[in-house]
């Protein structure tokens, strides 16, 4: 596998690019991305009761199951709790993109992020279609300007491509991403689309997306808010020339893995760039009783704000981490848990067999000093192993959300 | 209803008293409530399956069934992750109860916060056992020095105490809690104790209880960890001498508000007075399908990061309500939705069947500039309502939780 530059540039047949069109103050709000060859598509959308009307526009076209051409996106506005003239604009954004590129509206999904609650400016929107039609490109910079258009409160716009050869092609895979921006009065949105020339069928293209969502996105936390715009969306048009992929062989593995590259680093940078972060916390469990509670186990320390604040504080806390296992609803037995702290600094035991260790506090707090830390969490209940990103809880993330009285 | 003073030592029988044995480094740390007759035990403990030795020790009598003729707990040091002496310990404690009040161990029910990973100080705090033992008394001080000695990071004690009539005989509740405080390097643990001197059927106190908890302290939160210490015990003598209540009648309902209205009451100074509050939040429900979904819904706003720092910053935030109650997983239609601000300044509608409504900022503004706040949401799916209880996140609460660096 190689690492390429382009982001959603770099699979065969994808263009896109970005500009400013009035929805945010400064700086680009509207991308596309647009593949000519129809592209399949695999999907996943926020479990929010209360769904964005672009969330609710792509939910019916995934459910069709037809083939998709373009992807319309705006940052600025959320386009959620707008009601019918919600619904309306969702439609106007792709229809006006359909009219600008000569394809049909319903092979055009459409994504909103930003401030909820207030009408999107669709003319702002049309015009910055129309404008954006004649500026799609298939180089570096038509990816880097439609990645910098679905930033929110973003700090950096968050891009990757890889390439794999299958069946003697060589298969491009491509992605950009937006974290947990807050725009007022709002909320942390995830967008995440992924492109590739892969030749695959839909049913697994499918499969692979969403069990990758498990191991990816599904596994960071920034402030355990589920947003109503959330989604994570993959287009493969087939141009890279394998012959299409229809079960789960070795082809299929090596996109999988592919795939869990793209989405695990798109998910970390997530989380990395997250409000008002200055730790990086991976937490890495094994020994769990399976994959999920593994999974459980991991997510639950990640999300606790016990030991989150511990971790700006720089406090090395295993008993918050003990205790965020217990309610994760993950089976274990307490007396056989092993914690450990990795970084840069090295690596310090604090738990073994579910009791303390006397340990080195210098040592341990000048390894926690670091940006970057690992958990290592080690059961004795079976072979589940899983992985979790997530950021501690700084003052900075309470002064960003809680903007007006700081 | 009347409410009086006296704490755990109102109703008849039941005596109490709390001094300092040096698990904390200054300040009552050991309380004793004792009655000589026996009582009948109900109790909750907590879900975590990291439990403190206490827990495990409590639940073991709660499962024999058996009555119960003291308590006693010990803050400073929570005697969790502490292995089998922590086991020991808790026997311990229990065993000296048992040998100074002169009634058998398994008749004592133990309880501790504070650090964990620490082995307890026993010897300090079976000396105090002795100590106190001499200076338990039925008298107001006497409870105010056993819910002083409970104490972590609260920043006072929290009691209350009621009578109702029942079969002609006045009945008293009363009780005492402490909450979510955090002591280096530790947890949140919150602990209520409740005495009555009630007739009632072991089964139906049990009832009681467990119905009335998930009204009360099931619906708080300060930060949504669950701790490895909490409990909620409720011990009942039976000698206001009315007719044993045996099923679910008239005196039985009226035993049921009572109880509600302490436990309500115990749990709401919880959240008042936690961590680094600022905010005093109560959302309520109505008009959700059944209870449990109004329960969900309420819980769901009031343990949201983004809506606990949007309070902090006095940001009029509907659209992370509306979002919190998207992931609840209870189910409603997000365009039948109203919402509301109250305080002392006045009431304001936000949302309007699922559309917001244009309002005055500076009035909102001013409205949740209060203390106190209420946020009334209505759905149009049924009869279920429900309330819950929270506070802001703010600057203190990462502060006090991160106390290294800080």
């Amino acid at each position: 596998m190689d690492i390429i530059k382009g982001g959603v540039t770099a699979a065969k047949g994808f263009l896109a690019g970005g500009v400013h069109c009035g929805a945010k103050r400064k700086n680009k709000d509207l991308a596309i991305v647009h593949t000519k060859t129809p592209a399949n598509m695999a999907a996943t959308f926020t479990t929010n009761i209360v769904k964005a009307a672009p969330v609710l526009w792509n939910k019916k076209i995934f459910d069709d199951g037809s083939t998709v051409k373009a992807i319309v996106v705006n940052s600025g506005n959320a386009n959620a709790c707008t009601g019918k003239i919600g619904m309306t604009h969702a439609n106007e954004m792709a229809s006006k993109t359909g009219e600008v590129l000569g394809i049909d509206e319903e092979e055009v999904l459409v994504a909103s992020t930003g401030v909820i609650g207030v009408k999107l400016p669709i003319d702002k929107i049309c015009n910055g279609i129309v404008d954006l039609s004649d500026k799609l490109g298939d180089n570096e910079q038509s990816a880097d300007d439609a990645a910098n258009a679905i930033r929110t409160t973003d700090t950096y716009s968050k891009q990757i491509a890889v390439t794999v050869m299958i069946d003697g092609k060589k298969v491009t895979i491509g992605g950009m991403a937006k974290g947990s921006g807050m725009i007022h009065p709002n909320m942390a949105t995830m967008l995440s689309f992924i492109t590739t020339d892969i030749n695959i069928s839909k049913t697994l293209l499918r499969k692979a997306l969403s069990d990758s969502i498990k191991d990816s996105y599904n596994m960071i936390s920034v402030d355990g808010d589920t947003s109503t715009n959330d989604m994570v969306i993959l287009l493969a048009n087939g141009e890279a020339g394998n012959e299409e992929i229809t079960q789960v062989d070795e082809d299929y593995k090596i996109f999988k893995e592919a795939l869990d590259y793209i989405n695990i680093y798109l998910a970390k940078l997530i989380v990395s760039d997250g409000e008002g972060v200055t730790k990086f916390i991976e937490v890495s469990v094994k020994g769990a009783k399976n994959k999920e509670d593994a999974r459980l186990l991991s997510k639950s320390v990640i999300t606790s704000n016990l030991v989150k604040t511990a971790f700006f504080g720089e406090d090395a806390n295993w008993g918050r981490i003990l205790c965020a296992m217990g309610y994760s609803s993950a089976e274990f037995d307490p007396s056989k848990v092993s914690l450990h702290y990795v970084s840069n600094k090295g690596k310090i035991t604090l738990v073994e067999n579910g009791l303390p260790i006397d340990f080195d506090e210098d040592y341990a707090s000048s390894i926690i000093s670091e940006r970057d830390i690992i958990v290592e969490i080690e059961l004795d209940e079976g072979n589940g192993e899983a992985k979790a990103w997530g950021c501690d809880l700084s003052y900075e993330y309470v002064k960003i959300n809680g903007e007006y009285r700081t």
